[in-house]
């Protein structure tokens, strides 16, 4: 072993997989932190990954996967024999399970609950199939839940026999139900310490719980959260059966998520989240489906420049100007898109404050669309020493910069009120119409003193 | 109050603080979700801000301090008088203090402090002086600690007399201190209660527990909750002495914070955040910061026009698709921009796997240059006519791509390895780049065969 130990983790662990006994491999992935793990796993070739899942234990293999990104683990996991899939698949905790089951095709899916226990796999299809930022999907199975007619002692005697499998629990609450398994109460385990031994846990328990319906939507369950200061809220089915326990920490985490998602959006990264382990054609396609439309869009700021060819070769020098305005304004409006963003994830801006948001704007576009204008007036000027040709190209950024500020603040606001993803269009729509009317400024103010300007 | 029901709930505070009595305005402010709070007092005028914070009573109004964004909070309790300032400071939790204290100005914060009782500004001015991000800056000094000589029966003792004050603590673990305040142990409540009641918690307590120095950083405690599946964990001063509790949601929250102001910055908010409730001049002067660097930047890429103008005028239909080759190289970068971002945050790239994604880049950049530059090469051989300008534009989109896509890739690694903010430089260098080299492309390619493009 001593001769591996400078080499890459990926590659001492792809030496270790062809002879290593398993408590060597166990070893060295027990030492790497979990995002050495997740990049050592992801620089595995796939039949490595394939042996390597193989070879540990499942549990141990479970433990791997939680640590992976989403569609990585799914395509490993996908890849694998339905039963050597199902056998780590059944050490997954439930929400890993349902979000891996959820990420797989539906063949693979099919194929992995097929080799698994008929109960486990309705149970596990049941979870699957709430959306993947409800509470439903959020949530866990593993909870502890008593019947209202047990004792104090009851509950604390249990606790001590099964407080092995609880362990892993990580609650600190009990929720306590009828026979049918309607919720009626919470039971803080810190009140069975004050308790006396012989009452009914019906007398401790807080009475009327909150509790949310499995389909709440992450907007809801954070809402909820920062109105109660839980760090787990009890899910309940349509009529008031348990089903689940929503930690704080899933949603903060769901939240961080989805915010880095809309990021990658923003960006043209669309149709799911792309890793470069995935194979290049795959994620070239998707990027393509991105930038065809953005191709498109471009024609129609092209146009404006086709549009007015002979004003252009006349004064040639203002083609030097074109990208300068188009580039200036597209900051300036992405600017005003991300305050937008931002206000609208911290809540203190709705679709309805449009009117208030572009007079906020507005204010801000005018005052800087001076400076930048005059700044870049004076640098034609200066060049050319020709003061029209300032006067045209400033007040062009001036404009424009109004113009792209305005738009960029309130177009989230109208996305949003049309129920589209403001993450993903606010981008594309914003610079399209900015191009365009920083183009037709530039060039009809140019064609209105064009003799002044050759 | 009837007829202040259909109004926008800013509208009804204004009203109220006027002349309603207080349980009214705290009966309206408690009808409101967090964000319809924030969203309101957001919209208040200032002197109505400050009404309201005189108003409630200290512990509410630093309720309703906690549910607005941290520098609106600041901006509010600035103005207010010190005293004023100080009793609400006073009521907010210890991380929330020394956040507030921290976004004030050094003279504000003196200010209050100087009202505050000795004992606890020193707490306080200590804690503010924490970096942000760190342990120190994350964590609370509301936990539970015992002595280690204590009794079981003790400590429960001790936990019956104080629940008043521990049920605010939120805590689910006590921690066991030598009589120096040395961290010895960890006490789960639930162990507390499987006990023997005469047992000194010494023996009840795990030893030698985990814990992070106070000047962790936020990588380093997501490293460490990702490892441990603990929901707070001990900081330690220099000499191991217990200083405070950071919880997992804490961690949690600043890396959501981090991210959304790692997008904001990308996009060209820097120098701290900006709410549209900030006087226009200082959000105005922000924004211009970011813009006249840029400005400059865009000089690079004009230049190269600027050497090129006799070619363009000679050749002017190439001016249509100057920028739809800066725009479409642009988007092309900044999605392999936004993957190495992603990658970072996930933990499966680093800085030294530079060659590797410049492979995985230019790979998918040959695809989808090829695909675009055909695309457009069709586009502009149907319009004009001409096979040779499709044949300039095509290859000069087709290689710009490929170096588009490469330095994406790779310049978030290159400036997190010189030190640099990725997210704030990478655009901006990416676009300077891209447009020199895609206006030197297209412009050299029709210099070269100027003579079949007129």
């Amino acid at each position: 072993m001593t001769e591996t130990q400078h080499l890459e983790p990926s590659e001492q662990l792809h030496r270790m997989l062809a002879d290593a006994p398993r408590r060597e491999i166990e070893a060295l992935l027990e030492s790497l932190s979990p995002s050495e793990l997740a990049r050592a796993v992801s620089r595995l070739a796939p039949a490595d990954q394939e042996h390597l899942m193989v070879r540990l234990r499942p549990d141990d293999a479970a433990d791997l996967v939680e640590h992976l990104p989403a569609p990585q683990a799914a395509e490993i996991v996908e890849r694998l024999a339905p039963p050597d899939a199902a056998r780590i698949v059944h050490e997954l905790k439930s929400c890993d399970q349902a979000d891996l089951i959820a990420e797989l095709p539906d063949e693979g899916a099919r194929a992995i609950l097929s080799e698994m226990a008929p109960l486990d796999a309705a149970e596990l299809r049941a979870l699957a199939d709430y959306a993947e930022d409800s509470a439903g999907g959020l949530m866990v199975t593993e909870y502890l839940a008593f019947p209202e007619d047990l004792t104090v002692t009851g509950v604390i005697t249990d606790l001590r026999q099964r407080a092995g499998k609880y362990s892993d629990y990580d609650v600190q609450y009990a929720y306590v139900v009828t026979r049918r398994g309607k919720l009626v109460g919470v039971l803080r385990l810190r009140d069975l310490l004050l308790a006396p031994e012989q009452l009914g846990i019906g007398s401790v328990m807080i009475r009327g719980p909150k509790a949310v319906p499995a389909s709440a939507g992450l907007d809801e369950l954070q809402e909820f959260f920062s109105r109660h200061h839980f760090l787990g809220v009890p899910v309940v089915d349509d009529v008031g059966r348990l089903v689940g326990v929503v930690h704080r920490a899933a949603v903060d985490l769901a939240r961080s998520e989805r915010s880095e998602l809309e990021h990658l959006r923003a960006q043209g990264i669309v149709g799911g989240e792309e890793l470069r382990s995935m194979p290049v054609w795959r994620r070239s396609r998707r990027r393509l489906a991105w930038l065809s439309v953005n191709v498109v869009l471009n024609l129609f700021a092209a146009g404006v420049i086709a549009a007015y060819q002979e004003t252009l070769q006349a004064a040639i020098t203002l083609a030097v100007f074109l990208p300068i305005i188009s580039d200036m304004s597209g900051c300036s409006g992405n600017q005003a898109v991300a305050v937008t963003m931002r206000e609208l994830s911290l809540g203190v801006v709705q679709p309805r404050d449009l009117g208030r948001v572009l007079w906020a704007e507005a204010r801000v576009g005018l005052i800087n669309g001076v400076v930048l204008g005059v700044l870049v007036a004076l640098l034609a000027w200066l060049w050319k020493g020709n003061v029209y040709l300032g006067l045209v190209v400033g007040a062009a950024l001036a404009l424009n910069t109004v113009v792209a500020v305005s738009i960029g603040g309130t177009v989230p606001l109208l996305l949003r009120r049309l129920g589209r993803d403001p993450a993903l269009a606010s981008g594309p729509l914003l610079t399209t119409v900015t191009d365009m009317c920083g183009f037709f400024l530039t060039l009809a103010f140019a064609a209105a003193v064009l003799s002044r300007l050759v």
